[in-house]
């Protein structure tokens, strides 16, 4: 029941045109999908974000990509797919003009309105086995409108290459820090900044990384303070949170 | 070397006290640490953050503890420690008069000079039994300048609970989710808002949640955008994220 | 908003008292909760299961239980509180004097108002050192009024000793089945009847049940029908489901 | 030994053409398998149930398929083969020519005599990537005679979808809930119905769900009661054991 | 139905005391373990192993183990309880006067009739951490008719120590090989004879043994021919299994 | 050194050809095999057992495999390849004319002079999923010189199917008990005889059979004595295993 | 900032061309990475050791192996590519003329300018399926300059094999071993040597092997002193850290 | 049989007082350990070492302890036991006068006649949680003969306090570094040297350590070139691995 529609119940009322115990026989009625949206509650937070929602493409069919872009297209909003394989792409890419695809992050894309986010995120890369990921969460930030710093290759393998970017690293709002292996670069970044660092694991590595696992623990057991983890390989889940910090920063300035 | 013996060296070789090679030397053989402490690198942070360590206290003496926070108190910082168990606290606390001991949460505490942080956090707990790790987060965030709500009991085995408190919840800059068993409230949150979840897995619950896996496997799935995570039980490790973002939004205001 | 506080505002408006957009904003206004409450969310429901929680005792103190134990008491519904070891229960059972104090399943009880639940439920159990477990889901069903059968120490090791029993077992409306160490008694019991069978398993065993681990894996994996599975040693959790499955077929009955 | 059989060897002992001695041997020298027969152990149950087996597809050849489905298909009975992927298929369609296939949840059917089961079933799908296993639970329900409601997609990222349809969900006699990644949906469900639950976790998700074990740990550490769990994509299981549920339903009856 | 009870049943029919349909009657309703008994299932059994049953001493209380031996030593078959603690041992000695206690194996023994096994069995063991389970093994083959020889702290760390008692460990019917850590006996063991050798992983170790797992995985996959493995610390399961070699190798000799 | 070397050096000590420092250095100076061979290790060991060696096949090169199989053939024993996948025969069969291939065990065979082994070995199998596996060990026995007996599709979810064969099964001087999913066959057919029951877990399973490490686990912890347990999927590992209960029978005969 | 440019700077200073405040301004900027190259952190370092980088190239396309070897090549050291599969290989070989490709360690190898490592290393191999590992890491070691003895398939089923190789095993400086399934074989070398040994469990074996962890977790668990372990399958972690210990060995002569 | 009995052997051959038969007859009948020890398998060995047995502590008695350190004290040789608890000690100094007992490492030392070890190893550690380890470690060393430098607390979340120690830290011949939580060190530390980097894994953390398993998989994933890693918390194991590359060291020089 829609604000318009809930109005006229009540100039009904008003009127006498209906009684008082038709109306609240109506309002108890009231699915609670209604009441819900009725409060507004994903209405003003739609519009907030500019971004009603990312496709997980993998385990979709091309043809179920193409039909859930083009209803997403009509509405406006910039289109975002996640874990497009190539040849999945080269499939369904002429039937989309509208959209870019990035090969090195998997991701389909289709710009639409949406708000600058204030603020930057630095997205850092331990090797470049990482950079689907790092990409993914780049790209990412920037369809949702924040402005995005890449700093790769600085795995801790060799201290200097991240000593040498610390005051571009420092100059952010954010930080996504991806790495596969031991997935030490999180823990050794937020000793030298303040603020939050965002780890990424990645499935990078020997055997005994089985899948990602080594990474994950290492970066939930940081010795550091202000690190916190998302899934293994999940680049847009670290882009999703550090847009949210973000907007929650634009959001306290006012 | 400071700056000040730096500016010496310099002003030796400015007036022909010291050759160009014999300085060039001296600063070959500057320790790495001298060239980082030169930069800067912890100095301007400490002041900054305002609170140059907190202490873990599992597996530490009671000797060990009394030694570390008399040390820290000397520093005037406030003193946090972690993991102190109620034992312990009986055996020292006559010895550390300026502290409090918050039974619940096993934290030591020594007020001291610090900033306050702009914005503020919610500290959302599933059960009564995660209470143990949502109070200590709260605790530390309170004890880094946070202004903090706790919201308590609100699991999604009663969806009514949380979707009361729905506008609180949104009124943060950031939020702290806590809760054992499947873990899902934060999942159910982020849905709801726009804002940072920072899930903290407890280890509360029967035989397969293995000590806090299931939670923890359950917060880092989540289907939800906005969702990072912490280690199990780790609710000092939540209040430093949250922290971080806090200054952080207070720094990109300026 | 209660119903009456609604039939009060619809009046207004249908008097003039109040006009369209007043009221309009005060339902606009409404707290989600108050929106769910008045759909009767949980109202019906705690009537019809009367049973309005059960406590999870383990990790509360005895003062906090003592507390939680009146609180509902005074409700005059049933209470129960599972996992309560016994040197709790010696310090505070003086204080709930119409409690009930089962040590093997270490459940504290005391009845109240409560519908019966049509059909009844087995609860078979594999080894005597299963007993603890069993006896929760037992009692914890009884206290929820079902009707339950106990047969135990029917594992598979000694095949005559079950099959001794199957006139009985395939008289219930459910079976909880529970076992430990390789847990095949819910596979072997779901293969002679066509009743649900819900399998709990234990953590009893040698080194490599790993906590239960064994016996759980063995029962998802069951390749009988009719299997489902709940946590490690929650006999609660295998009684409340029972529970539902009585209810239900009361339900789908009338 | 067949009643008839053993009619006659009574009737030899009744008229003296055996001795009781003989008799006695040839009693005890019965198989146990002929005991259990003459018990009559799975002769009414296949009847009642109208359902003699569930074929496993996978791990078969085409080969090994299309003899097993014929060989059941003689008996007239429905047939139902789980698992079987689309070449597979497309090998072997034109050779059972009464058969269909349902390419979505992979499975064979061919339709056969059985009883209606009384009550119903809904199946519920948190994401679209769930759909398969969803599909595989309500196909498999239909073949064996129950009516199912398929409710898909309100996953708990986003509430009001599950709350809109909440009282549809409350009208079934037992729900499915399939869902992967964090698998919080089965919880969430639980909390708001007082009918049983039977969760199915998914393969679907990012690295650390390691393959529905996420999803499976959460389903078992659920707070909600009356959550079971079956093993990881076993649609089919789900089926099983929700249509025993309404078998013993119907028993109750009558 | 015992034998002689179907000896009159018979005897009946043959005088005409008893219808034929009557006496059919009464045989289909045999429940099925009267069938079972009456088959002799378990009869012989026990009398060809002299060994009715061990008792699992472990989650049981003083209280019942004194009552489930003197239910077993009235018999007069001798009775073995495993995992008894020193202090339960201490509270009940007293009462269980025929009763000896093996403090290391942690074991109660009480001498009965029982026939010998032909053959021997060598047990194995690695070090002097893994001697309580190689004891438990080592006795429960004694109690039950065999032969051993305990060969001890053969580890393969010091290879000689091994070869040294090669000649010995060729002798026996089978070998019970007990080891921690890393578990490697068995197979330099097997690759050295060609008896069955039967692997005992236990417990002792650092922390990647994870509680006995590292030695466990280890035996299950030896690269030597002729291993099988019981479960970590199960000194009584190897015996069980060694046992059951002796009898089979026994009984095919006649 | 060979017996007759060291017999020409024992001549020339005792002619006096050879001084005894000389002597003895040369014995010093022996490699350790050289002692070992000399104590006849592994001679009369070969002789015995007739099997020199089994290859495994996976992840060798077809040509490796060739050659491989045609040195050991030279030798005149026979010559066993476990793992070899079809298309890898289909290119390497014809090299090996007197080769035979077994498509359902993925299985070279070579026949070649060997002893009978006394006694003979039930091979049982749970499900039709099991048969590569129970077809790998009866076929590695056969060739071995045992006797076997196939038993399949006796699963315990119709418990009736293993009773029907229970006097077959219990004729045999050892099983082997192959089964995925949840493993519980063996538990139940060690329930039911006294000989030695070796148990093979599959990986058959859905998924969280994870890759057959419920069975193994339901395996290892089994309530029935007298089950010893192989690593999954391993075949090979039962036959070789239960040829050495055969083998020591024999031996304690004579 | 490199040594002659701080050179100029102070030359500047001690003309008076630039003032001491203008040249302490300038040292306070330099970003951190000069400070540590000016400090030599790498220069000495990459010299001595003659590798500047290995690449692993697994997950890499063949497009960016050929740039990356191309830029490599140029500086005139050794290249090193691990973890090619041959149809890599068979697409680029063609573009590095200079370049060697090893099939069955999967690496390819260009010579450079390098010094001699002093000692050196015996890589020793349990069975033929852990060549290629093995393999991988001799070839690293002689690209690295040492001397490498590879002994192979002396796994400890066969003991008498490892013995006869002893006098060679103990004549290194240090041993790679290298070994699958229970990955006995450096606790066994261990045990009869002095040396250092750096195990490198495999991935080789069955089911309960999952992918290599059997034999790390027995490696990790030698009773053997004197053993460190590298993560599965990697041949060169192991070749790597042999060097450094030959390294060293000759840095400590002079 | 020793050398001077072998001595005797063929001086009776030599002189005839024996036949050439009948001494290979002898020779035959070595047992293998004579062979072995004949070949000096261990006496040169533990001559070279110093050090015949290190004692593992953990579970053994306080009575055993003693009688196995008073048997190792008589031979003259230094004796260690590791992992003696406090009340342990306190319960056996007084009857060990000439031990040492070190509460902080857990470590009963006898010093006793050994060799000076070339070189020096520095033992590095993460926080002061993971001293106990780190200690056992050095006076493990120093016990064997090492030289021995401890830099502590230098844990990656501050790495200014790492790289002040650069220059002692390069200065050893092989480091031990100790690291608990997520085990960044070592990989950072093998960044920054040319020399062996044992690590040593610590139990110390929060939940997801899960004893230690994150920083064991983190250190096996090391990015960094030669690093080895030990079993969690057993600084015992790397002290045992860091003695062999000194001794290594030491020999390759003569």
């Amino acid at each position: 029941m829609s604000p318009s529609q809930l109005r006229v119940l009540l100039q009904q009322v008003s009127q006498g045109e209906q009684g008082v115990d038709a109306a609240l026989e109506t309002l108890s009625q009231l699915p609670l999908e209604e009441n819900l949206e009725f409060a507004r509650l994903d209405h003003h937070r739609s519009l907030r974000q500019g971004f009603p929602e990312v496709v997980f493409g993998e385990g979709k069919t091309p043809r179920q990509i193409v039909a859930i872009v083009k209803r997403l297209e009509e509405r406006g909003a910039p289109v975002l797919v996640t874990r497009v394989a190539a040849p999945v792409w080269a499939e369904i890419g002429s039937e989309l003009p509208s959209a870019h695809y990035h090969a090195l992050a998997r991701l389909i894309h289709i710009d639409g309105q949406r708000d600058e986010l204030s603020g930057s995120v630095g997205v850092l890369c331990a090797g470049t086995s990482d950079l689907p990921v790092a990409e993914e969460a780049a790209l990412c930030l920037e369809a949702m409108g924040a402005r995005v710093e890449r700093i790769s290759d600085i795995g801790v393998a060799g201290l200097h290459r991240l000593l040498n970017h610390l005051t571009a690293i420092r100059s952010h709002s954010a930080l996504i820090v991806v790495a596969g292996m031991e997935g030490a670069l999180p823990s050794v970044v937020a000793g030298l900044v303040s603020i939050p660092v965002i780890a990424v694991p990645t499935s990078v590595g020997y055997g005994a990384s089985f899948g990602g696992l080594a990474a994950l623990l290492g970066m939930l057991n940081s010795c550091s303070n202000g690190v916190a983890v998302v899934n293994i390989d999940n680049g847009f889940g670290a882009a999703s949170f550090a847009a949210s910090v973000l907007r929650s920063q634009g959001a306290s300035k006012t």
